[in-house]
């Protein structure tokens, strides 16, 4: 993989990401971005909590699953976007902090499908810990936007 | 499997919903609760989209993770809550329309683990269709209320 | 889906599957073949057992994959062949019998992508049990054979 | 993780590994063993292969699915065994080559659960490239011999 990001990529990424209504409602930020790397951080608050008061398996769910499909996307030819076609998510630990963290890796930039591991990491005290791992498919689009 | 739901864990699986803060940001509610069978409904706005307007795929994720939970929840012994072990999601079709259904259905009730399968289906103008089948692995642990 | 299969598309699948080394070293048949359907049995022997004397969770999964993969194959125009792009399967039971079905069913057959859920049951005296869960994704390729 | 794995888990690890009818009958070995790590070795011959006359995808979901299995085993209590609840894979690329190497290495070692991933490599003139990935589930069981 190259080690520069494309300019352009770089905003094609942050603009689909700025459109997302969910990451919006959420809070959550693109933190790092890097050719077949993105980081997606979001911060504790009640309204993203199951019934234990941890963040909920959703949001670490959309969150993992948002950071793996812009790592993706930085793979992918300017113009295009993508979509997630699958992932799988382990719940390793209560995801317990005040912010959470999703960092995608692309481990497979193919033609037409992209595999990524994401990990996601809860952050306590400035301690972050594993709580979920996921692997992912993404498969490139036409862009939707001029 | 019976065939009646044991109302107090019909209380205890909409107490526990209630309690999810995620769920009540979502704006989602239970509309089908039976022995081995959860299903929830949310509907549309814009802060569940993702970038081209329909629903996130982290909404359906999120949504299809706790309809199933649920549907393991009223297969464990009252007293007991549930977590997600794991889950894996195939996306069908884009999450278009005016409401989202996650319909959970318990394939197998075991000692330690229970597994489901949950259909996401978006509903438009009355009618439903499959936008998302889900797997997943649920773990019951010791309760957190009194 | 169509009622009927293209002769032309079971003949394919069937000379498909003939080529596969390792279904004939396991032994496997297709038993059924229809549109977006497809079943494949195995008998028991000790070459395809774990440490326990069951069927090893290997064949299950590659008997499912096979299965759903085939299954797939009858939805893509004929001269193309498929190929798994991931799949993902949970062990319900152990695989207990005589012998092993796999049932794949086509969820959702795109222009790229077909999803398929498959069930691998364990025969054991007449009676068949679900012991396995898949769910797997399936690519369209240009076939290899004139 | 503790640095050195007891010989005793070790020696219960290759037992448990040389009654598994199936990995005999791949040909395939323990090639690495330590704390939460495990790797499989399996060599090319037809039996093993898909209609294209690689790898199938059957054999390499069954190393990885053992590789990860017995990566598990190794942080389990002396006297246990081990069973897969459930894994997820994606093919990455065919796998083409002289073998077949799965690495599994635990990511999380639970009460309850251990969570897995494993790497899948085909090795071709002496280079090996990543062409599976895996994450799975493993659950702790009580050992079938005395």
């Amino acid at each position: 993989m190259q080690d520069e990001l494309d300019p352009e990529v770089a905003v094609a990424v942050r603009a689909s990401f700025a459109r997302q209504g969910l990451m919006t409602a959420l809070g959550a930020e693109i933190v790092e971005l890097g050719p077949g790397r993105c980081a997606v951080r979001v911060s504790y608050r009640e309204a993203l909590t199951q019934q234990q008061g941890f963040f909920h398996g959703g949001v670490v769910g959309a969150v993992g699953d948002t950071a793996g499909g812009y790592a993706a996307m930085t793979t992918v030819p300017p113009g295009r976007e993508v979509v997630s076609a699958e992932y799988k998510i382990n719940f390793l630990r209560p995801a317990v902090g005040d912010s959470l963290w999703a960092v995608g890796t692309v481990l497979r930039a193919g033609r037409s499908l992209t595999v990524v591991r994401v990990d996601v990491l809860a952050e306590r005290d400035g301690t972050r810990q594993l709580c979920a791992a996921l692997q992912q498919t993404v498969v490139g689009v036409a862009g939707t936007t001029g």
